[in-house]
């Protein structure tokens, strides 16, 4: 047995048989599995690309060779071959173990994503880099079966099925994105993993292949007759061979005599060359194996025995409340149609797909997609309710400004994991939806400060016919049952009246910013009123007038990059009705996060309560 | 002959035979030739589509099936068709037709796109819509070659081809996007117009197979021999079967009764389908057919005798005086990788193509790819300088918060079309890339005053190491070649200097300042001081606090929209050194823009030197 603590590279994988790269195997299998039950983090996915990674990095040499992770969570294993297995106790914690590849952690990791369907397109540039100076490594892309069904990747596949530069992409195919997989290239993976010549191999996960296929509910997959039918057109491979692509595969990634076999086939290879990898998501643990809709994709810490959570929380996370609101309405209004591009589980979306599957689609990870589909459904008078978290909303930012918002149509998106967000660090960052969508007309940009309130907003969203984000953050929330209200679009409310400033705030600061009222209050007689800006574009102008005029000092104080927030769009008001008053800016400076629990990102920008309860004061006092 | 003018609906194509299609067909084509030489537009993609435009019509119904045209600017033949002939000549002008499908214009527009590739994924809203309202019309999507490689539409594909809706893809394939096509699908569709059966069938387009091909230069394509192995596992359209579609063709788009024969097939079956149709560009004119480099792709108004120019231009434009200047620098520095999405025509790098071809990428309409590509390149030491529309980079958001900016990478992004743009509307407009930029931190974001400016930018552009964007707008201006300067990140430059106050402003604005200034100054005896604020993030501190503790009023003038451009950065920093000086705000407002020349967008946002002149004038007068 090998102390995996003192592992400090790889290089001692050159020696090992294949028995003791399989004893290795389920060594890290256990090592993960242990830690992440402490820690939490992505769990299944690193499970199942352990005898991948060894093999990988057994047959290259990453002294010289570059291996991407495309959506460097599943780079587990390959952290701890590559001496970090002592910092897996700090994993995604502050100061500590990134939960991606970093590549300021290690030389070895090349690049870093968090966002999926990245690594083909950087790959193929460090491979011209290369071929430019004339050097030899190989750069090796490995990509999940989810992740390469994002545009991003055909384009590149596009790219460089066309060149004959050398890249190998590894395509590690688990029949999984985060939860059950969707789309055509799912459905070809399918045929080609349930072809003869897979059959035939040597395998151990031939119980993958007999799995029952949930695919889109909104309409049935083209039936079976007609598949055989189709099966005469399709050549094993011949999607990516139609792109210029060498296809080899489908190998089993558990199967280490195979796989470096074909690992130093493709290594040989002068030319692109793609290498289909069979893995099962999750193995070696028992609960992970038979998870079928992504429970332990990406987990909090759990207990060992049977996979249940340790903490376990009274109230239900902000997600689920909005999904069962959104599930009411969908209930009695068969024209609403939820939409995600593979977030049905993280946006708690299950109910909705399980009970009303007409008006449930789940596109795969298909940011872009997502809503020029829901556009499409609007303009034929559809209610389509896309649901997404802030930091991938990033990638249809032109579908907004081009399509939805031109085009001012009734397509609504709710905006998750609005805000700092725990563990992922900074490319998970819901920070920046305000920042790009505050400067896009037509569009109302909305965040309720509570259950009720986000009702509320939904049930505005569906009566008024305009686009409508309503963004939310991961935190836990009390339910609200009371029936929602109309509100009247860009309208403030006043939660508080004071004489002495005005804080204005939105979402869950607004209960924040009670807290520090009524410390102001209680130790140094300040009154503060609080407004309620739910929301954030169109603004309350009307308001804003009484406020500017009345009040000498306004705070503002928001979860959200202070450039080009709403902040910055008072500050603007304030010079045209020119009033003279003193503004305060509390948000997030201009730069990058680092990863920690949203908690610690909220004190460590100084937006927590006793740090602006302090600024506030200093304001007072000079 | 039938009068075009006279046309309201496409109805009485139903009773036309072949021939008389024909005839109608070259009535259409010189008509279009005729208007576009006299007032521009787009040509050769409106000539190659006026007989599928015309079998369309005649097999469908468009009074309740529904054409969606990608990238709406091919629509001229249909608009012709559907009565909007008479109008043709105030095409692409202020209050005149549009030069895109335009839903507000005609009941016959479906849907209206500038950007590329949107068509599959809302045609696919429009089937899912009308399979819920149980109703039985057409959904047809027509689309470029270019077009269907974005990734976009592999994202829509991967969903039409999971599912049984009803969905007729129309590929219309010219061989080009905007000018040669590129890439892996390109060579795809090559080898099936090349094929047996395309070759055999009858066709007046033979031609189009002996065409050389010249395709991404930076490694030359895959070779013949290697091809023809490859042909073996190639099948028709397999592409596109294993993606579950089912596919016809090759068709010719220039033979009716072959289009006509297989427009009825199409239109019978009960699931997706693509049928693929062969086009000629430019059919029916000749500088125009033989136009390989996009000429007469998009045209200002020209002479019928020899397509040459009306117009004559003594001054270059920006982009041709970035691309000579960036040649200069690419000749000595082999590092320089020069990156276009397809727009090495529009953004003039033609010399940089044929002189230091590897050192020029061109993409294809690929946004997202040609970003992360350049960040593979930069990551490996190479200076990328990616090259596109503003209105394009929208598409690249993503890849520049998560990626480019986020790992402070030393990639280039010279953004043409920068602010107003004549002629193309909406869609269009440069007006966003500030506002979505200004809150990426790291980025660096510029905009030359002239062309010695855009020479000092580029020239500490490549010697910085930061993700470093340029904008220029299109407009004529002088070449200079004096030596470029370095010049400090984030410095401003006093122009000229006066005692009543600061306009700060950017760009080609700097001049319109100027004129502004003189007025005031001879006219009323107003001095003030012009600030170009060629770096609009970051911006120059030091000063900026000068400026504010000196000058009451302090003017802000600039071509982008107002909220979240570089006056909402000032205001905020005023508030946080808590100054009281009275700022005003001239920009562009919150609202979609539409169709006009750039002058005339200037001047009807008043942000003309006669409206800021007044404005000013007014603001000492209070």
């Amino acid at each position: 047995m090998i102390n995996l603590n003192n592992i400090n590279n790889p290089d001692f994988l050159k020696k090992l048989n294949n028995d003791e790269l399989s004893v290795l195997s389920n060594q890290i299998r256990n090592f993960i599995i242990d830690n992440v039950s402490k820690t939490g983090g992505h769990l299944s996915s690193n499970l199942g690309i352990v005898d991948l990674t060894i093999a990988l990095l057994k047959v290259f040499d990453v002294n010289k060779d570059k291996i991407i992770f495309d959506v460097g969570h599943e780079c587990y294993p390959y952290k701890i071959l590559t001496g970090r297995a002592s910092k897996f106790k700090t994993l995604r914690k502050l100061n500590g173990l990134n939960g991606f590849q970093k590549m300021s952690e290690s030389k070895y990791d090349h690049y870093e994503a968090g966002h999926s369907s990245t690594s083909l397109s950087v790959g193929l540039g460090f491979a011209l880099a290369r071929d430019l100076d004339n050097k030899k490594h190989n750069v090796i892309c490995v990509i999940g079966d989810g992740s390469i069904s994002n545009g991003l990747c055909y384009e590149a596949l596009n790219h460089i099925g066309s060149i004959n530069t050398r890249l190998i992409i590894i395509l590690n195919d688990n029949e999984m994105s985060i939860s059950q997989n969707v789309g055509a290239l799912h459905n070809f993976l399918d045929q080609i993993r349930g072809s003869k010549n897979y059959n035939n191999a040597k395998t151990n996960t031939k119980n993958l292949l007999n799995k029952t296929k949930i695919g889109n509910k909104i309409a049935s997959f083209i039936d079976k007759t007609k598949n055989n039918i189709k099966m005469l057109y399709i050549r094993k491979g011949s999607f990516f061979t139609s792109l210029g692509l060498e296809y080899y595969g489908p190998i089993n990634g558990h199967d280490y005599k195979e796989m470096l076999k074909y690992l130093e086939i493709v290594k040989n290879e002068d030319k692109p060359v793609i290498l289909h990898v069979i893995t099962k998501k999750g193995l070696g643990y028992k609960p992970s194996e038979e998870d079928t809709d992504g429970t332990f994709h990406g987990v909090e810490p759990f207990n060992i025995s049977d996979g249940s959570p340790k903490n376990l929380y009274n109230l239900p996370t902000f997600s689920e409340v909005i999904s069962s609101y959104v599930f009411n309405f969908a209930k009695k209004d068969k024209d609403i149609i939820c939409i995600t591009p593979a977030m049905s589980k993280g946006a708690k979306l299950e109910v909705i797909k399980e009970k009303l599957p007409k008006q449930f689609i789940d596109v795969g990870i298909n940011e872009e997609h997502s809503l020029l589909l829901a556009n499409g459904l609007a303009i034929n008078n559809k209610k389509p309710i896309v649901f997404m978290y802030s930091t991938f909303l990033q990638r249809g930012y032109d579908e907004i400004v081009h399509d939805i918002a031109r085009l001012n149509q009734h397509v609504i998106i709710c905006v998750d994991r609005a805000g700092f967000v725990s563990g992922d660090g900074d490319t998970h960052q819901g920070l920046f939806d305000i920042p790009f969508l505050i400067s896009v007309p037509n569009i109302v940009l909305s965040m309720p400060k509570d259950a009720k309130e986000a009702n509320s907003l939904l049930y505005t969203a569906l009566n008024e016919k305009l686009p409508f984000v309503i963004r939310y953050p991961k935190i836990n929330i009390k339910y609200d049952f009371n029936k929602p209200e109309h509100l009247k679009i860009g309208s403030w409310e006043v939660v508080t009246s004071g004489e002495d400033g005005v804080i204005i705030t939105y979402g869950d600061f607004v209960s924040r910013a009670q807290n520090i009222v009524n410390q102001l209050k209680e130790n140094d007689n300040i009154n503060l009123t609080i407004i309620n800006a739910r929301f954030i574009k169109p603004i309350d102008e009307n308001m804003l007038i009484k406020l500017l005029k009345y009040y000498k000092k306004i705070f503002i104080y928001e979860e959200s990059i202070i450039n080009s927030s709403l902040g910055s769009i008072i500050c603007e008001f304030k010079e045209e009705i020119q009033t003279n008053n003193e503004i305060y800016l509390y948000g997030v400076p201009d730069k990058y996060m680092f990863t920690a629990t949203r908690e610690e990102l909220i004190k460590l920008n100084e937006l927590d309560e006793d740090s602006i309860y302090k600024k506030i004061l200093q304001a007072y006092k000079k």
